[in-house]
C-alpha cells in the first residue's frame, strides 16, 4: 500500500501518490487515459521547465508576481530542467490534444516544489498556486506549442545534430583515405564504369552535408514561441512586450536564439514549422537509408557478395559462420529510418488536422518529431562509431572486379574504333575471358598497347 | 556501484548486473545499440516465451532434449510467459535487424533461470545452455518472426478486438437510444434532408463492425508461424514434422489457433501478413476518427457550435468557462488513429524492404504493429467509457435545427410545385424567416396544410 | 473556331461545343476547375453508365419512366458502357467532393444521346431530361460512390487480377524449372546456409498467391453498392427494394455480385472498403517490390554483381557494353510499387475525412485507388512477360558460389566437432581458399570423408 | 492504316508513324512498357529541350560539334521548349528508371527535326546523330537528373509560386478587410474568447507567406544541376569546365539561377534535393488543408451551422435548395491536399532506393513532384479567384454568436469576482439565458456596469 496524500481540483479531491509533487490534474488525467505506453518526452518535461522559469523571472520584472514566490518557482523550474523531477511526470502522450495536462503537471509539480522550498505544506495551494502563480500569463494553449518548439530545438542541437555531425565526420574521413582506390561503377545495379571508392563515399558525405544544412533551414520556424498567444493567439490577459520578453528569457535559460513567433494566431492553430522540419529529417532518413544499404551491399559477402568494403565485427554474427558479419549497425539505422518515414506521415496528417484556433494533436506531434530526432542522431552516432570508421576497402577484390570490368572497354573505342571495341566486349562476355586477352586474340592491339590505353585512372574525371 | 557477474559469449566477457538474468550476448546488444528510449515491447517478450516452452516440449517428445533440462526450460519459460521476467529484457527496439540479439536474450534468462531452478550457477551455462538446449531446432530467423506473430495475435485478442467490441456496442446502444430523434443531414459541411441521430449514429456502427470483420479476415495469415524454416526457410537440422508440432504446442500453450506457415521462405523473407493486417488497422483508425471526429463537431458549443450532442465532462476544461466541455477523449483516440495511419506508412516500407532470404525489419515492424494495436484497443475502450457511453442527445437544440431547416421545403414541392417551393425557400433564406411563414404569406398554403404536409418524419426512409 | 449549342442550367445559358453531348453543368465545371492534368478515369466513366442503364431498367419495371424514353436512356448508357463516349467527359479529378459533376456529366451526356435516338435537338432536355429521367431516383451522393465500387471491381477483375495471377503463374514456373539449382543463401545480405533457386522462387510465389488472397478478401465489401442512400442515406424519394433492384441489375449488365450496402449511411459517409483494398494493394505492390529488387540483384552483373540469374536483354542497355542487360521491367514495377504507397497513404488520408453524412474525397479516393489496380495490375504482366519468364539460372555461377561457401562448413561440424569445424572455416576465410583445402591440410578429413559429409543437396531441408 | 517509316536501333529495325519524328528507341519503349496511363510530363520534355539547346551550344563553342548541325539541333530543340514538338513524346512514367527512354526520344526528335531543317531524310540518322550529336557529352544518367531539377523550377516559378502568391494576397486582403469584426473563437472545436475575423485570416495568410518561404528556401538545392556527371557521377567523356558552361547556358535559356551541382555522385545517385521540396510542399498542402476545411466550416450552413461566413455560389448546389452553397473550391483543394500528401510519401520512399551510382525511380518521382506542384498552384489559384476573393462575412451571424458567448464572462471576474463570475455563466448555461440577464438578476452588477466592463473589443489583444 502506497502512502498518499489528497489534491483538489475544480472536480474534487483526488488520493495521489505521497511521495510525488504533482496535483490532482494530473491524477485524473492517469486516470482518464490508460491508453499505451508512451510518455510524455523529457524533452517536454524540460522544455516547460524552461518557461515556468522565464515566465516567473518575467512576472517579477515586472512586478506582477512576489518576488519570495518567484524564486521559488525559479528555483524549482531550474530543478525540473536539470532533470531532478522527470519522474514526477507520469502523464502519456494520449491526452488532451492541448497538451494542457502536462502543462497542468509541470505546473503542479512546480507549484508544490516550490511551496516545499518556502516551507508550506505540500497540496496546500499555498504560499505558491498552480494556476495563479506558476501559470502566470500564460495558456496551454500557448505554453504547450512553446514546450514543444523548445524541445524540439534543444534535441536538435544535443542530439540531431552532433549525430548527423559526426556522421558526417567519418564519411568525409573515410572520401579521403579511399580516394586513390579505384573500384567499379554501378548503375541499374549492373556494372558501369569505374570511379573511387573516395568518390563514392564523397557522393554520401555531401548527402549528409546537405541534410544538415537543411535541418538547419527549418530550424529558425522553430525557434520562434507561440507564448504570449494565451488562449486563441490574441494575448487576452498580457502586457504589451510579454511575448518578446519571455522568448528572451528562454533564450537566455537555453542558450538558443528563441524569439515570439510573428503571428500567434498560425502558432497556436498549426504546426507547420514542425512539420516542415519533419521533412528535412524524412530526407535525412532517406540518405542514411541510402548510404547504410549500400555500405551493407558492398561488404556483403565473405565469398558471395560483392565484398569490396570489410565490415568490422560488433557481436557473434553466426556461432558456426566465421567471417559472417552481419551488418547489424546499417539494419538499426534503416530501420530507425524508416520509422522516422512513418512518423512524418504522421505529423504531416496530424499537422493539417487544426481546426479554427486550434490544433489539438499537440502532444502526438511533439512525440513523434522528438522520437524522429533522438533516433537519427542515436543511430547516426552509432552507425558512425560501431560500423564506419571501422570499415577498411578490400582492395584485392576490388581491383580484381574493377578489372576484370567489361565496361573498361570504352577507353579502348578511341583506337581501335567503336564496333570494334564492342566486337571484343561481346567477345569476353561469351567467352568469360578479358578483355585484353580478346583484344590480342582478335588481331586488333598488342599487349603493350592495351595496357597504355586501357587505364581505369583515366576514367575517373574529366579531362 | 551495483554488483556483477560474468558472463561470456564467443567475443569474450563482459559483466552483467548481478540481479539480472541476462547474459553476455545481451549486454553486448546494450552496449552496441544505445539508440533510443523504445524496448521491445512485452508482447515480443511473451511470445518469445511461449516458443521456448514449446520447442522445448517437443524436444523432450522427440527425445533430444533431457526431460530434467526440459522440464526446467519449460518452467521458466513459464514464467516469462506470466510477466515475472519483464524486467529481465532490456533490449531497445533499435538492434539487428533480426531481432537475433532479443532471441539470445530470450534463451540467456531462460537458461539462467533453468540452471536456478536446477540448483546450478547462474552464469556456467551448465546443465542449460542458451543455444544447445534454449535454443535447440531453432534460429533467429524463424523464431522472432514467430514471435512477432505470437504477440500480435495474442494483443489482438486481449487488447485490440475486445475495444473495438466495446466501441461497437456502444455505438449500437447509441443507435437504438437515439433511434427516433429526427435531425438536419449534413452534406459537404451543408444543411441537408433530414435523418435520426441513429441513423447517424448506425452508420458509425456499421463502420466499426465492418472494421472488426476486417481484423479478423487479416488473423489468419498471423496465425501462421515461421518456425521450423530455421537459418533460411529450408528447416536444416530439423525433423520432417517439427514445425507443425510446435506450432500445435504454441496453439496449446496461448489457445490461438496457430498453425505452421505454408511456405517457410517466404515466412522469413517477407512480413506481408504483417503488412496486410496494419492496413485492416489504419482503415479501423480512419473510422474511428471520422466518428470522434463528428461527435466532437456534433458536440461544439456550447453556444456557438452545433450543440446537437451533449458530451460528459470528465476534468476540468477552462477554470473560468462553465459548460466548455473539451472533448479530449475524442482528441486522444484522433490522435492515436493519426499515429497508427504513420505507423502503417512505416510497416509498408519496411515490409518491401526484404532482402533474398531474410526481411531485416523484424524488431520496427513488429513495434509498429504491437503499438498500433495496443493504442487502437485502449483508446477506442477509454473514448466508449469516457465519452462515448456518457453522450446525450440536446433534442430541443436538435429540434430547432431540424425545424428551421430550409431543406425540408423539399417535401412541399409535390403540393404546390417545384418552383412556388424555391420561391418560398429562397425568401425565407433571404428574410430570415421559416418556410411555413413565407410559404403562408406568399398564399401557397394554409397552417394547416403546410403542417400536414411538411414532416420530417416521412423524411427519414424509403416508402 | 468551333461550333457552339448553347445549353442551360439555373444559373443560365453556356456555350459548349456543337459536337459534344455534355450539358451546361458539364461546361461550367470546365470552366471552375482549371486544376491540373487529371481527367476522371474512363472506369468511372463506364460505371455511371452501368448505374444510370440499371436505374432506367428499375424505373421502367416500375411504371415510373416511360418505356421510349427509358429504352432510349437504356441504349444510350450502353454506349457509354461500351466506351463510345469517352472523349464526352471531359471533366478533371480535382472538382467538388461528391463527383456530382461528373454524375451530371453522365446525365448530360446520356439525356442529349437520348434525345438524338428519339429524333429530338439536341440541349432541348426533351424529350429526356438529365435530371428528371436520367438521374431518376438517384442523388450524386449514392451514385458516385456506386460508380466508384463498379469501377474498382471491373478494374480488379479485368487488369489486376489478371496480372497478378499471370505474374504467379510466371514464379510457379520458375519455382519448377529451377527446383534442382542448388544456391547460396543469404541473410542480412551475407552468405548463409543452401536452398534451391526453385525454394527461393516459391517464396516469391507464396506472396503473390497470399497477395491475390488478400485482394480477393477485400472484395465483398467493394461489392456493396450505396445507390439507394440517395441524398444523406434515409433513400428518401425512393420505393421499399430500389437499393436491392437496381444492385440486382447493375450485378446482371457487369457479371459482378454487387449487392445493396447493409447500411447506407456508412455507404455514403465513408468508403471504408475502398481504404481496406487499398491496403491490400499496398501490401501487393510492397511484395512486387521484394521480388523485382531481389531479381534484379541476383542478376546483377555481368562481371562484378552477384551474376545467378541472367536476365532478358529487351532494349539497347548501353551503347557500348555487351552484357549489361539494366533490369528495366523491374525498374517499372518497382516505381509502380513505390508509387502504389504513395496511393495508399493518399487513400487512408482521405477515407478519414467525411464529414457527417458525407465524404467528399470521391474523386481523389477513386482515381487513386483505380490508378493503384491499373498500375498494378499492368506491371505485374509487363514484368512477367518481359522479364520473369525469360530468366535463366547462370548454373555454373551459382554453383560456384555455392561450393566456395564457408557457410558448407556447418555439414562437417558433426563429423569433426564445432571447434574443429570453426578452425576450418575461419582458415579458408583468412587464407583465401576451400574449406576442403584447409579441412585436409589441418588433418582433420581427408578428401573422400569431405566430399561423403559435405553434401549442399542434404541441406535444403528437414531430415 | 497508318503510314510508318523504318527506324533502326542496335536492336534492329522499327517501324514508327510517318508523322512523328521519334525513332526506334522511343518506339521500342511504347511497346515494352505498356503500363498505366500516365505520359512523362510535359514540363519534363521542355527541360530535356533547355538541355539539349544548352549543350549543343556548349559542343559548337568547345568546337566539338560543327556549327551547321549544331545550329540545327539549337532550332528543333529550341522548338521542344516552346512546345511545338509536345505530341511527339509519347513515353509513359512507368519505364526504366533512369529515364533513359525519355532522353532518347528526346534525342531522336531533335535529330530528325534537325536533319529535317538542314533538308536530310527522316530516319537516316544523317547528318544528324541522336546519339553522336544529340547526346554529345551527355548520359541518360545526368541528363534525365537535370530535366527533372529544370522542370522543377520551371514549374515551381510559372506554376506553384504564383498561385501561392494569389492566395496569400487574397489572405492578407480578407485580414485587412474583416479587421474590425470581433468574433468568438473556437479551441478544441468548443466557444473561447474571442478574436477578430481578420486575426483569423491573418494566421492563415501567415500560414502561406511561411509555405512560399519554404518552398524558397528549397529551391537552391534544385537549382544544383546533375549536367556533367555523366554515367557514374565522374564526368568521364567530358572536358574540365562542361558542367559550369551547360549550366550556365541552361541559366541564360531559362532565366533561372542553374548552377552546376557541387558533388555529381550525389546528384546522380540520390534526389534528395526533390525529396526536400517535397516536404515543403507537403506543409504547404497541409497548411491550404487547414484553411480550406476551416473557411468550409465557418460557412456551414445556411440554418444549421456556424454560418460565420457566406460563400459565392459558383454552380447548382442542389437544385430544390436555395442557400444551400456547396463549398466545392474548398473541397478541391482539401482533395489535392491530401493527394500531395501520398505523393511526397512516394517520393520519400523512392528516394530512399537508390543503389550504389544510380537511383532508378526518376520518371516516378519525377511525375509525383511536378504534379504536386502543377495541383497545389492550381488549385491554390482557383480557390482564391472562386471562393476566397467573393467570400463576405456574415456579421450579424457573427456579432449574435460573439455576444451570446458565455465566454465573455472572463472580463467581469476582475469585478465582480471569479467564483461570482462563475456562478453568473452556470446559471446562464443552465438556463440559456445570457450573462447580462443572470449578471443582473443575481444582484452582481447593473446593466451599465455590465456594458461597461464586458466589452469585447477589449479582449482581442494584449493591454
Amino acid at each position: 500500500m502506497t502512502a498518499t496524500r489528497t489534491e483538489t481540483d475544480s472536480f474534487g479531491p483526488l488520493d495521489v501518490p505521497a511521495d510525488k509533487y504533482w496535483g490532482a490534474q494530473t491524477q485524473r488525467s492517469i486516470q482518464n487515459f490508460p491508453i499505451g505506453w508512451e510518455k510524455q518526452p523529457i524533452a517536454i518535461v524540460r522544455g516547460l521547465g524552461v518557461i515556468k522559469k522565464a515566465c516567473a523571472q518575467a512576472n517579477m520584472a515586472s512586478g506582477k508576481l512576489d518576488q519570495t514566490l518567484g524564486n521559488a518557482i525559479v528555483e524549482a523550474a531550474g530543478e525540473v530542467i536539470e532533470g531532478k523531477f522527470d519522474d514526477n511526470f507520469p502523464l502519456v502522450v494520449w491526452q488532451t490534444g492541448s497538451g494542457t495536462q502536462s502543462n497542468m503537471n509541470a505546473n503542479e509539480v512546480i507549484a508544490n516544489r516550490a511551496i516545499e522550498i518556502l516551507g508550506g505544506v505540500i497540496g496546500s495551494k499555498d504560499p505558491v498556486h498552480p494556476n495563479d502563480h506558476c501559470n502566470m500569463g500564460q495558456s496551454s494553449n500557448d505554453t504547450f506549442p512553446t514546450a514543444m518548439h523548445i524541445a524540439t530545438a534543444m534535441s536538435a542541437r544535443d542530439v540531431l545534430l552532433p549525430g548527423l555531425e559526426k556522421l558526417l565526420a567519418g564519411l568525409d574521413a573515410k572520401a579521403e583515405e579511399f580516394k586513390d582506390i579505384i573500384k567499379i561503377g554501378r548503375t541499374h545495379t549492373q556494372d558501369a564504369t569505374p570511379l573511387t571508392l573516395g568518390q563514392e563515399f564523397s557522393g554520401y558525405a555531401h548527402q549528409i552535408r546537405q541534410g544538415i544544412a537543411r535541418v538547419n533551414a527549418t530550424l529558425p520556424g522553430i525557434y520562434e514561441l507561440a507564448q504570449g498567444g494565451t488562449a486563441v493567439g490574441t494575448g487576452l490577459n498580457t502586457a504589451h512586450g510579454w511575448g518578446e520578453t519571455v522568448a528572451a528569457n528562454m533564450a537566455e535559460i537555453t542558450g538558443l536564439p528563441f524569439v515570439t513567433a510573428p503571428n500567434k494566431f498560425e502558432a497556436l492553430a498549426a504546426h507547420d514549422a514542425m512539420v516542415f522540419m519533419s521533412g528535412a529529417l524524412a530526407t535525412v532518413a532517406g540518405s542514411c537509408y541510402k548510404i547504410a544499404n549500400d555500405i551493407r551491399f558492398l561488404g556483403s559477402g565473405p565469398r558471395s557478395g560483392l565484398g569490396e568494403l570489410i565490415l568490422p565485427e560488433n557481436e557473434p554474427g553466426s556461432s558456426i559462420m566465421p567471417g559472417k558479419v552481419n551488418p547489424t549497425q546499417a539494419e538499426a539505422l534503416t530501420q530507425v529510418a524508416a520509422h522516422v518515414m512513418g512518423n512524418d506521415a504522421a505529423i504531416k496528417f496530424a499537422g493539417s488536422q487544426g481546426h479554427f484556433e486550434l490544433n489539438v494533436y499537440n502532444p502526438m506531434m511533439a512525440y513523434n518529431l522528438l522520437q524522429s530526432i533522438q533516433l537519427l542522431g542515436d543511430a547516426a552516432d552509432s552507425f558512425t562509431e560501431r560500423m564506419l570508421n571501422g570499415i577498411k576497402a578490400n582492395e584485392p577484390r576490388i581491383d580484381k572486379l574493377m578489372k576484370e570490368s567489361l565496361m573498361l572497354v570504352t577507353a579502348l573505342a578511341p583506337t581501335i574504333g567503336y564496333d570494334n571495341a564492342t566486337k571484343v566486349a561481346k567477345t569476353a562476355h561469351k567467352n568469360g575471358t578479358t578483355l585484353k586477352e580478346e583484344a590480342i586474340a582478335l588481331g586488333l592491339v598488342d599487349a603493350e598497347t592495351f595496357d597504355r590505353v586501357v587505364r581505369p585512372e583515366d576514367m575517373i574525371g574529366p579531362k
